[in-house]
């Protein structure tokens, strides 16, 4: 296990930010890490999706499977990061999803179509979160 | 997607809330929010309930359909925040509860009892978090 | 329900915890929080496991059953603290696991086994958490 100091003695911040009906997650957070120069952030979520893609890393082939929602959810947890890998900005995201029943799905986040709303604080760093990619298991791991 | 400015260079502040057997979360956390005029934060928790009525947004009706949990379960995660809508404090959480083999139940939570504890980390800022409700959907939404 | 402040003004401290493979969540961050005199900290993670061991607890034993986990899985979310009991370090966590189909297991960390990663957002605090053991559940809650 390794350490990165993020934010000592109350430099970090903290944003709220209040998706809308029809963003999709990632690619909302990415456009907004690129247009604010954030390179390593951390976060929790709560709202809903109208549909959404899982995905569960499969250790022997090294290769992410999709489980696809196609149905309304709340968003029971949302959970993930912000970093760099090559230049480009990263967002990590785990959830779990609730279901009409309270039944649940839960995996890697690869799209969350949001509807109403989604509700996301971010706590900004200093500094850089920097993947690099694992020869183990060909994935963007923080260093 | 809006951003809100929570708390920059240390503004923000953070407890822990530790609830006994017998405390009923989101009431309590009104109770606290409006004794100590707290009108943004966001939280996250775990512990256990002895029962718990949790919801899911059913986006034709536009309404919550609740779903009762009459067991005691673990709060494996609990996700929240606290703002103000015309004029009064409004608590938002959802939870996934995980029951005696594992299994799980996710969504709103509208109750939830305590028992035997609830460990809450709650990251209080300045400002307020306004909700005003939201014409598609009727619900009291983030602005 | 009791407030403990922690951090007020900034006085926070936040790191990034990246474990590597083959590592035991509960023991490594036993471990660094004595290495470190951490006595006051609450976490957020995300990543996998090659197996683990969560827990239920049962009121009428007063007792964890527990709930082995042999798979491969998605840590969908891991919540917790670090406190002292009786003078010693005490990591209180509970997950939400995701598995190969986006089905889940939640509860009681007792042990989680990375593979490939866990990403855990640390946040440390003056002061300490002190447990203290509890006649009605017999377990170390926070005082």
């Amino acid at each position: 296990m390794r350490v990165n100091e993020l934010s000592r003695e109350g430099r970090g911040h903290t944003s709220a930010l209040v998706f809308d009906a029809g963003d999709e997650v990632v690619q909302v957070l990415k456009t907004h890490a690129r247009r604010t120069g954030l390179r390593a952030a951390h976060f929790t979520a709560l709202g809903a999706f109208e549909r959404a893609t899982l995905a569960y890393f499969d250790w022997k082939s090294k290769a992410y499977e999709e489980i696809p929602v196609d149905e309304q959810v709340e968003v029971a947890s949302l959970v993930g990061d912000i970093g760099i890998h090559e230049g480009e900005v990263i967002v990590h995201a785990h959830c779990v999803l609730g279901r009409r029943d309270g039944s649940t799905l839960a995996g890697h986040l690869l799209e969350g179509h949001v509807r109403p709303t989604l509700e996301l604080f971010l706590n900004a760093h200093d500094g850089e979160l920097t993947r690099v990619t694992d020869e183990a298991s060909g994935l963007p791991l923080i260093q």
